[in-house]
């Protein structure tokens, strides 16, 4: 990259760490284990850029089947930006299928908070942390001014020909993409300004190449065809059988992700991806959560079935779910806290008090799970899997 | 039609009008003046059989850009379904243009009731009326089985193609047209019966042919560009000064359509039709008005701009407008109990109270309106034009 571009400034940084800037202290703290680390000073330098930088392109993602949005930064920070389709207090129609729900920007920041450090220690009491995975990239929410932030500094001509003023006067564009992408779903801001998620870019799949595996217990997509995990009651024997599911910790990698997906009811993990260069022992990156957290009033009982078919569950996370479950820790009062710190927090609740309920009650439903789990099992060391390091510690 | 196709009665009917089935009765009642008569024993025969009768055939209306069914019964009747798109609490999102606007099944049936005949004499106190223009076809509230009512019986292959079960066992279909026909817009049971409207057809095209006319008031469908009627002030002048506004009533059949528009803020008005066969001294069907009735909370004074430009206005109507501003006719109430007699209004009210009080608040526009008329103009007659008949007296 040109340090000359318009709106770029000169590259400034060379091999020691001080001189870089925060997107890409992010990128090289990335380790086997985790995105980032318990207690990272980069963090909170790097929500904060994401969340005021100016914007100096902003180009339409290829791929996927939503408008998403990469926007570029002066110092060559990279986010993903997920515009605000749905209203917060909406709940997805219950008659569409899972791959056509909405994604939503509130959903991508919630998903960061509840898997992440905690940014400001102190405002949660004595945790720091709520789940504590640490394998999401961080997400803020920001308003953005989709003339000047979009419109005037695209180079992506089809983008710019989306773009209409509604007839209260809103600013609005549309984009072009396989869901949604049509007038009847544009974009709109009020009268510029529109919601939004940035998420930190990983590291360009050239430098960083990463791995998809499709999830075991991923969705039938056919409207009328069973998948095998909802066939066989005994399905995780056999899973557990093959590799990188018959050693190490990437069974109980998956079920944390299940009782993060449960949590928030993310039903769209068919696939998970991992960095390559760490092979098959590494953390489940936890990309990609704009469909969750869009039912209140219902849990999924099937996002579960991996914790219900292995009864397999990390020491660490039982012991921080079960944290989440009393009083002084409660998950839903936790993550308002957690929650309030974000900009957009101004604008209005990131979840609604339904939302946080939800929480609540799903964490439940996962002690109850396990409650069941060890009663079945002879042993609890069956049940509960102890992990050599653990680095939820905090 | 051969009278021994599959689920048809034997026709029964000669030129004698009491062998005639309630559809074709209404079809031959059809005046030059009014679709139906004052007070016309057919027409709760008519509702009735829409209501209730077997529905022995539905396939897809071509033309138009949502998706609507012709149905038809065993004695030959037919009648255009318009299914439930919308919650009755959802507002129009102001950032869609009307044309994109979702059709309303509850607007096609309050809109009836509004320029109706009274079904049930007494239930309004005196009046028996509401509107009075007569100028609709009836159309009805009824809940339909989708399987039993329209997949089972369909003679539609493409449409069969477009059903599924959607996650909660709910039956569903899309169909196929331009606008909302997708799994992401389906029309899904609960878990089988929809609501919709049914609403009588009009004679065929073959025997009855129609004239469509472009409204001179019509909308720019343009995003950028005003239509002349947004540009000039006096554009009415030359209005009155072009064949068939120029004679006769139709410019103030034009201006009791935009009331009627107004008061139910329906904005997809840009063609309306006559029968052919009538010429030019006939009423305006008031025909297809299933976008009004999506904002309760906003009006739209652009509707009301050949009454504001023209200043004219039939002394019946005035007088009408009148009358349902005064307490014991109060136009908000005569609706409600007029839709309350609708089959559908036992799972819902067709309306609910934020429409009704905006129907209220609007006639007060109305009125405001032409007493500023009157106030700008030296004599009466100017603004009130005296019908020879008035077809509404009651």
């Amino acid at each position: 990259v040109s340090a000359n571009e318009e709106g770029y400034d000169p590259i400034q940084w060379n091999t020691s760490t001080n001189t870089h800037p925060p997107w890409l202290r992010f990128h090289l703290g990335i380790s086997r284990w985790q995105m980032y680390q318990q207690k990272d000073p980069n963090l909170s330098a790097l929500t904060q850029q994401l969340a005021s930088h100016r914007i100096v392109s902003a180009v339409q993602k290829s791929g996927g089947t939503q408008l998403k949005l990469v926007m570029s930064f002066p110092n060559y920070g990279q986010a993903l930006f997920k515009p605000m389709k749905q209203e917060r207090d909406e709940e997805t129609n219950v008659n569409l299928y899972y791959f056509s729900d909405f994604e939503r920007h509130n959903a991508e920041i919630a998903a960061f908070h509840l898997d992440r450090y905690q940014l400001s220690p102190g405002a949660l009491g004595q945790l720091t942390s709520i789940l504590g995975f640490r394998r999401m990239p961080p997400a803020v929410g920001r308003l953005i001014n989709v003339i000047k932030e979009v419109k005037d500094i695209t180079t992506d001509h089809k983008l710019v020909t989306t773009f209409f003023t509604s007839p209260v006067g809103n600013a609005c564009f549309y984009g072009q993409c396989s869901y949604y992408c049509s007038t009847e779903h544009a974009i709109c801001g009020r009268p510029r300004e529109v919601e939004g998620s940035l998420a930190a870019m990983l590291p360009d799949e050239s430098l960083a190449p990463r791995r998809s595996w499709r999830s075991p217990w991923r969705r039938s997509y056919s409207r009328s065809k069973l998948a095998d995990w909802e066939k066989y009651s005994n399905y995780c024997d056999s899973v557990k059988k093959i590799p990188p599911y018959d050693r190490g910790t990437r069974l109980v990698d998956l079920i944390d992700m299940t009782i993060l997906d449960f949590l928030m009811s993310n039903m769209d993990r068919h696939h998970y991806e991992t960095f390559e260069k760490f092979g098959n022992d590494t953390f489940l990156i936890h990309l990609d959560n704009g469909r969750a957290f869009g039912r209140y009033s219902k849990d999924e009982p099937s996002i579960l079935a991996p914790l219900v078919q292995c009864c397999r569950i990390r020491r660490s996370t039982l012991l921080r779910v079960r944290l989440l479950s009393l009083a002084p820790y409660r998950l839903s009062d936790v993550m308002r806290a957690s929650l309030s710190q974000d900009p957009l927090a101004e604008v209005a609740p990131l979840l609604t008090e339904p939302h946080l309920s939800a929480l609540d009650r799903r964490l439940e439903t996962v002690l109850q799970t396990v409650h069941e789990c060890l009663q079945q099992h002879q042993h609890h060391s069956d049940v509960i899997y102890d992990d050599i390091i653990d680095y939820r510690e905090d």
